[in-house]
């Protein structure tokens, strides 16, 4: 382990983790050692990290750590890099960097591999870069990478001002592609519009597949990219145009569908999704670096920005929970170290 | 239209069609004008015309010819070149080719696109060359372009003796792969490993999804080529191994299925498939060009034949309906004309 700055770092750090699973109130301080970063890997001195919808999840205890993932939630983060393990330029230690990483982003201090790290530009907010990662791995890797989304095509995204359905505007607007969002109140309908969706549809008062017919003119959407599952595949399928693609990255509203084989056939539909969490380092280096020079330019200059909701104290993570959980956040919720 | 064959084409023909849908007995022969082939086309003087089960379910009612095409049934024809529209190159006419078509296979004389008709090599049977197109197009676009299929992985196939069985076993096993076919009997079992099937699975007295994670050491397959649907569908994503493919080209065991999405996406299965018949001329050009390029030199080398079943006399097309119904057949019906 190197390192060339001159701060001294402690032994130990504060963490924010759970013994049992349950709701906000679960979480507790604890008092972890600071980790040592091994071979690919660096230790960051975390200033701000994101909280994701997979973060809840995990603390209900439906979404354990994967092995070898640190037990405290948090899987995207940004901060100073002050420590580096073997095969990694020592000249890397001193930069401020935002990381994808696989758990542990509640505490002080947190590993991330090299590979996963991503350069903040200067002027950039960490707050900002903190609320990056996890919502641009898995746009990119869903929208572009699996569900093949290119320019001039039709995307549909539910949750429309959730932290992954901001980064689904944003990224698709800046490759030329019309986005529809589906939201839970007219507000959020208005913001999604501000944001930059060409169009939101009110699903509580409307039916989203009417709704996305009339938009495309009974064409359909080329892609959906779905977090809620259940019985909204059905209702998604019917939204594609043919040669859809239907992406599934999370299963909020129910895991089984009932889904008609004659319609994927004959419309030649694909469906498919991801997780992210549990991919190879490998997998996930190689997605950092087509995001690295394809979307990260659009950060550089300032074009592309997280939709920030609200920023909580570490130790308020029960708060910031709750917050996400009440659906009342537009855009990404950090924690400030 | 120019011809520069001795012979002298008639103004009629015998085809065989039907007037009401149903079974086997509705067909009956009519006397039709020999069709005069357009821009881009050729006629064919048909010799032999494979039987597929499109046109068992087109007879049956459920499967019309699209708008543009002879009501006529057969996908699938060989013979002679006769006669050719403008655009086509004069020195086809008395070539002897095999074609996809849209529909008219069940006639003395057929249309085809001059795009989507293969030479047949020197020596090789008409009757097996009218056997190859439906099978080879379908398999090829389904198992190696939208399925991915490549080089060591393994492909599950259910009706294996059946047309697309036996060409996809064929097909596979000329390009490296693990197959793996259900059949209905024992003695199906032993024909389709005689055709080449590395593993047979007789369904009716054995748990498909048990056996093939015993063949696979429970890894699971790479690819499902599917055409049963409906309850198939589950266990055949259970058979998958982690970013397995799922193609459906038939629903014959029902077109709903319950599916779980969790699964899809958390090891990132694919569900996709396609039909033929309806795609437009320009895609059905473009899998023929890469069949030319890629899979005929198989059929020019004689390594690759369809696996023959019986022949009929055109005449006779309610007997080759009625054994394809019956399933009793391995490999593929043709009709003699």
């Amino acid at each position: 382990m190197t390192s060339n700055t001159e701060q001294s770092i402690p032994q130990t750090m504060l963490a924010m983790g759970f013994d049992q699973p349950g709701g906000p109130e679960v979480f507790r301080a604890e008092t972890l050692p600071v980790p040592q970063p091994g071979a690919g890997e660096v230790l960051i001195k975390v200033a701000f990290a994101g909280v994701n919808r997979p973060d809840v999840i995990q603390r209900k205890g439906f979404y354990p750590a994967p092995a070898g993932a640190s037990p405290i939630p948090g899987l995207e983060i940004a901060g100073e890099v002050v420590a580096a393990g073997s095969d990694v330029p020592a000249d890397v230690v001193g930069t401020r960097v935002c990381a994808l990483v696989t758990g542990g982003g509640y505490a002080e201090y947190c590993l991330a591999k090299h590979g996963h790290c991503l350069p903040v530009p200067w002027g950039m907010d960490l707050a900002q870069a903190a609320a990056l990662p996890e919502t641009l791995f898995t746009v990119w890797h869903n929208v572009f990478e699996r569900g093949w989304a290119s320019e001039g095509e039709t995307l549909l995204v539910h949750g429309g001002t959730s932290g992954i359905g901001t980064m689904a505007i944003k990224l698709a607007k800046l490759f030329g592609l019309t986005v529809i969002v589906t939201c839970g109140s007219d507000g959020k309908c208005d913001a999604a519009r501000t944001i930059g969706a060409d169009h939101s549809i009110n699903y509580k008062t409307n039916d989203f597949v009417e709704e996305v017919k009339k938009i495309t003119g009974g064409k359909g959407v080329e892609l959906v990219l779905d977090m809620v599952s259940g019985d909204y595949v059905a209702r998604n399928l019917a939204c594609l145009a043919e040669d859809g693609r239907h992406v599934t990255i999370a299963v909020l509203g129910g895991m089984q569908a009932e889904i008609n084989m004659a319609q994927v056939m004959s419309r030649r539909l694909m469906l498919t999704g991801s997780t992210l969490r549990a991919r190879p380092d490998a997998f996930k280096q190689a997605v950092a670096e087509e995001i690295s020079d394809i979307a990260w330019p659009f950060v550089e200059d300032g074009s592309l920005r997280p939709e920030m909701d609200q920023t909580f104290a570490l130790q308020d993570v029960a708060l910031a929970h709750a917050r996400m959980e009440a659906g009342d956040h537009i855009g990404k919720i950090v924690l400030k170290i």
